[in-house]
């Protein structure tokens, strides 16, 4: 319960913060601004920016000017940084650019437009443009663009004691944060790893060679960055080398980028089972009617091929206004029990859990809890549906429906994404609106055509 | 893409292998299992074994008694563990407790039903004993679980030289894995840390009080594990110092264990928004129905206040009989409009995007975004509408009635999380039943209600 409060107190504090800092940009003293800044933790300062309306953050780094520090750029979510990237001068993003590791530095040169990145990086000095010239070749999402140059490489015929000496001349120029020490052959091919903790433990006098471990991932600069992700989880890593296309070690990842890349991923797969087209398009009207009214168009079309269907059985809603009471009841219902399926089922894939035999025994226990729910929940409908309409045959015929339309949902509901995912699309875009549809037309033609039968 | 291949062969690898050891299963060859695990790296040899259907699985568990290594159970999927644990003897369960780190025997004491984990407790030595039954003390799902009581942690007056001393000394006995030694008071309270990449890189005479940072995170045994993992995040931590009530150090917690929290999050609101109950409840048939069911029977009863508002239409379904074909698509896209609003929303809650006046600022964007989406939409479905019933005042009604769902879609989507969370309630759980409840009385009301006033 404390924690809770300290918690909601620092979400006071960033409140606070931000509004005296929206004051110091309205009396127009950026000084200020900086002096506040400057007492917080990079991450603190992002989000007390991250309060701002976007105008008013924008105007404080047009008068912070080069002075907007770099560890709190980077700290800034997309697009925050995105915007302050736009207001800066050219100088300003370089020196950014200059003090940053090579994978954030990166990510802030993909935020620029062709031209502007051409004049920033002329700013550079040659050796740091050439890295990352060659660095925005690789595809994005890729190991390539996530890993940083900066890593610490030692011969296997090294000691322990070597090792720690060679660490103490580097010094400063060592990276800031690292957890192992790749072992490379003269070719500069890896050969296994030492943790720090192991350097650490072991005496002055040992070989690496006794010492390394072997490799557990097997990362190279075009593996897709889910696919990074995958094995950091797997292999519980904190950190990870990069080899090129010949083998040769080029770059380490890091476990803070790929805690990005999970939550970017899951992001996507929520998001894409509710209709929206893109992670982050949803801060201002126009990104999100952008991002949803694609799928809202898709959406238009599908509802009218159901209603196209519920057409087909004018005859029997004319007669029959129950029919029209309760079909939705089918069609919500239905909806449902598909979205909980196919939910489970952009899970399991996304966690990779539907692999070979696992994926033909998900299918099978869709296809049962159809089973099991439908009958459960037709038996429901037509009991009610009985002591509000008082006819029998209707309420055989509306549980009917619903029984067939719980056994669809269910089976749609897990082969549709494993059919999305077997054709190498993403199981989660998309899927969502065809197994709605799928119930939607299953449940309209069930009940509507079984009433034409026998009611009629 | 040739990385698509080598990681298709993995999984088919997986498949093999646990075809070979079901085959060895079946031939009652636990030796020939125990060797193919053996060959394995302990998270290969759980995928592995996961590929199993669950019953062969704890017939492999049975046949190696005691023998499944302990890696390797820790590395198996929650419900594939508990069944481990569920079929090995006592001893063996004992025994994996006694070599895991502290946080992964908490994992599978939690397994354990009361009288079994006291049997179990019996056979460890009492220091182990105390620890456990310590720790089972701090409430489910906080730092307190979470944490290893393997740590390092020394006084500030030492230098890098003796640091790294008394690391050797330790030797086998430090912990396998961590990243930074924390510098404590004699009072064992927390005074800053040091990370062993700077050990490293520092002569030996240097004092660990001027090399030693000040913590950004701040986690004691009772913090909620969401918001452990938020400083995580936030900090890009890869380990953490733990505190208790009084400020003293008491354990550390690993970048790896926050990855798995941050997925279970991720996980619960994906189900939670598709109306599922419990993360890890679709294992067998029964799970599934249990998870599902309960919201399925809410959105039972949902529904049929829906098909009550439309009963009160009854007349108007009776006489124009478009109203039963088109009223769907009404509900349909409001849902869809809804439930896009509502995902943004709980992801932006998640990822603490909608605090302060940022809330004020998501609320008016999703007004305005149902505005003109509900503009765009309206148009759209009242010319098809025309064009299908040439009935231009029906056309109207539809559209005006799309209008109104869009605009009252957008708001109830971001307000209903939002009143969620104010409530103390999780902002994705039963949120997605409001929305569409509150979206399809909208359709069904507003469409139905024009058309009686309007064209009767």
């Amino acid at each position: 319960m404390s924690e809770e409060i300290r918690s909601e107190d620092k979400d006071e504090r960033a409140d606070r913060l931000a509004s005296e800092i929206a004051d110091a940009v309205v009396d127009g003293d950026p000084d200020s601004v900086a002096q506040t800044l400057a007492e917080l933790h990079p991450a603190d300062a992002a989000d007390a920016l991250e309060q701002l309306p976007r105008e008013t953050f924008e105007t404080v780094v047009e008068q912070l000017g080069g002075e907007l520090p770099t560890e709190i750029l980077i700290e800034l979510r997309d697009e925050y940084r995105e915007s302050a990237v736009d207001v800066l001068p050219d100088e300003a993003v370089a020196e950014a650019l200059e003090e940053l590791d090579s994978d954030d530095a990166t990510a802030i040169l993909e935020d620029l437009e062709d031209e502007r990145r051409d004049r920033v990086l002329e700013e550079l000095d040659p050796t740091d443009r050439a890295d990352l010239e060659q660095r925005m070749e690789y595809g994005e999402e890729t190991a390539g663009r996530l890993m940083q140059r900066e890593y610490v490489a030692v011969p296997e015929f090294w000691t322990v004691g070597q090792t720690i000496d060679h660490a103490r001349e580097l010094g400063e120029e060592l990276p800031e944060q690292f957890y192992e020490v790749y072992v490379v052959d003269p070719g500069h091919r890896l050969l296994g790893f030492v943790l720090l903790a192991q350097l650490l433990r072991c005496a002055r006098d040992v070989k690496l060679s006794d010492i390394m471990e072997n490799l557990e991932s097997d990362i190279s600069v075009d593996l897709d960055q889910e696919e990074v992700a995958y094995q950091f989880q797997k292999y519980s890593l904190a950190s990870a080398p990069v080899k090129d296309e010949t083998g040769r070690l080029v770059g380490m990842i890091t476990v803070d980028d790929m805690v990005d890349v999970i939550q970017l991923e899951n992001t996507e797969d929520l998001l894409a089972l509710s209709n929206v087209s893109s992670a982050d398009g949803s801060h201002t009207v126009w990104d999100s009617v952008r991002a949803r009214s694609p799928w809202l168009a898709i959406n238009l079309f599908t509802a009218f091929v159901a209603s196209g269907i519920i057409a087909l059985f004018e005859g029997a809603l004319d007669q029959i206004v129950q029919l029209a009471i309760l079909m939705p009841v089918v069609a919500a219902l239905g909806g449902n029990a598909g979205s909980q399926g196919l939910a489970v089922a952009v899970r399991a894939i996304a966690e990779r859990e539907l692999q070979g035999t696992a994926a033909r025994r998900a299918v099978m226990r869709e296809f049962l809890t159809g089973i099991v729910n439908g009958v459960l929940f037709a038996v429901g409908v037509a009991i009610i549906a009985f002591v509000w309409f008082r006819d029998p045959e209707l309420s055989v015929v509306f549980g009917a429906a619903m029984f067939a339309t719980f056994v669809w949902a269910g089976i749609s509901g897990i082969l549709v994404p494993l059919t999305l995912k077997r054709l190498g699309a993403d199981p989660a875009v998309a899927s969502s609106v065809f197994v709605l549809t799928m119930t939607d037309i299953m449940a309209f033609f069930s009940f509507l055509g079984l009433a034409t039968l026998v009611l009629l």
